[in-house]
């Protein structure tokens, strides 16, 4: 349960855990975040979460310094004050507190915001599902590949899979697959896994990085290049990775069935090495 | 001074008008805003501010009731106490607060924040003064139509004109001129008036409304259309409008002078029907 916050040095009682109407995460979406999927006390994946925070706070230039170390130490409080076994750690940092103008003081002190979240899994094994999706326009801005806030045409795309009961909206650019409104999307064809390749159209998921270092010690054929609408279809196979949903098969695309429905044998190899990557630390 | 604000139906200390780290404006830029001139005590085209808030809330779907006259005693009642004769009232609606995820809740309660902010207007008269500006790509979403906080795009072109010692970038979409990080842009060329046409590519400014109007009623020609970076460095005058801002003549974009780095006769004239307009309330 989430009892507890960390905001600006203190932890708090999560229902006073605040920030000021005048943070610039709130009037001007300037801000950064990730999301940490903790799996039996463990932190999957900290380092390139990290290493992805510290990108995202240098593209923006917000100048907040971090070490590993005092980090977990926070992580590992809440997780335990909160008693989050399995769930999610959210982490979110804000160019901090100004008077309102588009232009930023250069030494603000950032906000930081550690929350954990209590969340159950979609792992192989008995339970393993598939998820159903819809496709929708890509309305993005144009730096993708940076982790920030600026997150309000997810939530439009996202909220029509909800209102048509999908997991998840796949987005699509001039009849290209980007990626989904918090996922990667992967398809497979033939034995070949294509994903669109990590450049600014999309951001470079943490599991997506993962998975790529499992799939180099398969025969699996990898590809790196953006597909189109008609081949997604078309697909064997075809799933999303994301750090809350880590491997998850896609078996129905705008209504469209996808391998019968079923979930596919390559998939459920994948999400097994994946499952068996965290469970090893 | 601001000394108050209105946040979730009370007056509160500006130091303690605070929102939960949980609230969709913050984590998703789920929020819409409008910023209203305050000139002598009068607030500046309240109407078309509250029209196009009600535009934006139905757009996303953001279930958020109001009538002008309990939003007009909320303005007046901060006004009084923050003592803003002159200045902006800042108004910014969220989705509300719910457990982070992509998909809304139906039935969340909105967060309605309001305060005021004392300000100089650029007005015409003695001190009346053009400003230097450079061009930004328009790295922002297809809904710009829309004035959400999603403003990060915003954020980053205002701050390089900053750093350039500029005080708006103009943001340019392949290679033509879309509008300002914060104001429409206007060029003037041989008596005829170019200003982009109001479709998602740009916000339909209130102050844009109100100018149109006023031409309306003058032999100046208009055209709505979008126009070039040459074009736009070509012309005989060249200004913004914005509601901070009101008519701002532009008289260097890009270190490159425009009308010789004077302020031109036909700006001077709409800034002061329009100042004009705003002092007969």
């Amino acid at each position: 349960m989430t009892h507890y916050a960390y905001v600006n040095n203190k932890i708090v009682n999560f229902k006073n855990a605040k920030v000021h109407v005048e943070d610039r995460g709130l009037q001007f979406a300037d801000s950064v975040y990730e999301v940490i999927a903790v799996l039996n006390n463990n932190l999957i994946d900290l380092n390139f979460h990290l290493k992805r925070l510290k990108f995202s706070l240098k593209e923006l230039q917000i100048k907040y310094k971090f070490t590993r170390s005092s980090l977990n130490k926070i992580f590992l409080k809440l997780i335990k004050k909160n008693k989050t076994s399995n769930g999610i750690i959210y982490l979110q940092v804000t160019r901090g507190v100004q008077y309102r103008e588009h232009k930023y003081e250069k030494n603000l002190s950032p906000t930081l915001i550690i929350y954990t979240r209590d969340k159950k899994f979609n792992l192989p094994g008995n339970k393993f599902k598939g998820v159903n999706t819809i496709t929708y326009e890509d309305l993005r801005w144009k730096r993708r590949d940076i982790k920030t806030v600026n997150l309000l045409p997810n939530i439009i795309a996202a909220n029509m899979a909800k209102k048509k009961k999908a997991y998840e909206a796949i987005l699509i650019q001039n009849g290209k697959v980007t990626e989904g409104t918090s996922s990667n999307i992967w398809i497979i064809k033939k034995n070949k896994l294509i994903t669109h390749p990590a450049n600014s159209n999309i951001l470079k998921g943490v599991t997506r990085t993962s998975l790529l270092k499992i799939i180099n010690k398969t025969s699996l054929k990898l590809v790196q290049q953006s597909f189109t609408y008609r081949e997604l279809l078309n697909a064997d196979e075809v799933f999303l990775t994301s750090s809350g949903s880590f491997i998850t098969p896609i078996l129905k695309i705008d209504k469209i069935k996808i391998n019968k429905g079923k979930i596919g044998n390559i998939t459920l190899k994948l999400a097994e090495m994946y499952s068996k990557s965290c469970m090893n630390g």
